[in-house]
């Protein structure tokens, strides 16, 4: 039965550990892809380009956002974010899933896009276990806490905007719930050609 | 979280192995249990009463229809089929999930008066292979075996009135399936308490 792709996108307040569970995901799941989300913010040490982030330069980005090359795209602490189209267009017109990692912003523009989304939200087992993950990176000022643990409080506060929620207790659980929303969004009727595979059911009689 | 119990129905052809699925999903997943429907129709060989139906003569199974003591309930080839609502309404409040194996017109009953239900159809991988299953059971005469082809077909014209499709080409992909699909409606946010589970969470700082 053929299918477009699905466009899965993944939230959750930083330090929740996205991506962990996105690299296992990959890893153990067929036909899902990420979609790598450009930026204008300067590498962190170990980043990629192309792996990681597509690093632009603002003026690119900019006119990349003016041309609709970007699906969504936001400010954020000085830099922009945003999600290149051509590849998760291309991807889904192929059968191909595509699996976005995006904050409540992006994804509450990309759902007015795009209806047949697969929205899901990590969230944190606990509040303490949060803050102590971004305490515990342990190279921030005070201040630079404060504002990601407000930012993660208003993150979270988006949960109910979500189709599924995925609690971050427990890793090996948590990937199998990610696995198992894949799976069964890929067994819905409405995604799926039925009426041709009904007609070609039926026509072999 | 709390969350109320699944009510999941699995719709499919006879002869498409909803049996032999339903069997190997209740030995694999925990927290979901069978909803044995009420039959007016005399047992087959090996089948016990409280295991594969309850067994009612048609003065009780009529007065419990008249009670309200049915989810639903319809007449087929002389007999009377049904769903107990006690069973399945108790095990939902305390939030386990049941699983019921019941037909298209069985389904579109539950699905006017529950709208929270898991409406599931199995699919045979060809309509060959579906005449070879009925034809096999070789205890059938042609005139039966015409009816139920004609049934099954009828069944599957309503394919498109489910939310999700399970082609059962491959027993184990299939059981994958429908364990992913149960285990996603658990994660939805509209299943869940999030509202309390959100004043918890932020409680406790």
């Amino acid at each position: 039965m053929f299918r477009r792709g699905l466009l899965v996108v993944l939230s959750g307040p930083s330090g929740v550990g996205k991506n962990t569970l996105l690299n296992l995901l990959l890893a153990r799941m067929a036909g899902i892809r990420y979609s790598i989300s450009a930026t204008t913010r300067p590498p962190r040490a170990g980043e990629r380009d192309g792996v990681d982030y597509f690093f632009f330069e603002p003026e690119k980005f900019l006119a990349m956002a003016d041309a609709g090359e970007l699906l969504e795209w936001a400010h954020f602490c000085g830099h922009y974010y945003g999600t290149p189209r051509s590849y998760v267009e291309g991807s889904i017109a192929r059968g191909t899933d595509v699996i976005l990692d995006i904050d409540t912003q992006g994804a509450a523009l990309l759902k007015k896009k795009l209806l047949e989304g697969v929205f899901v939200f990590l969230m944190p087992p606990s509040w303490q276990a949060l803050e102590q993950r971004i305490r515990g990176r342990g190279k921030d000022t005070e201040e630079s806490i404060k504002e990601r643990l407000n930012r993660a409080r208003e993150e979270i506060d988006h949960l109910s905007d979500y189709q599924y929620v995925i609690l971050n207790d427990d890793l090996e659980r948590a990937v199998g719930e990610l696995e198992a929303i894949i799976l069964a969004e890929r067994c819905k009727v409405v995604r799926n050609d039925v009426a041709g595979f009904l007609a070609a059911f039926f026509a072999k009689n």
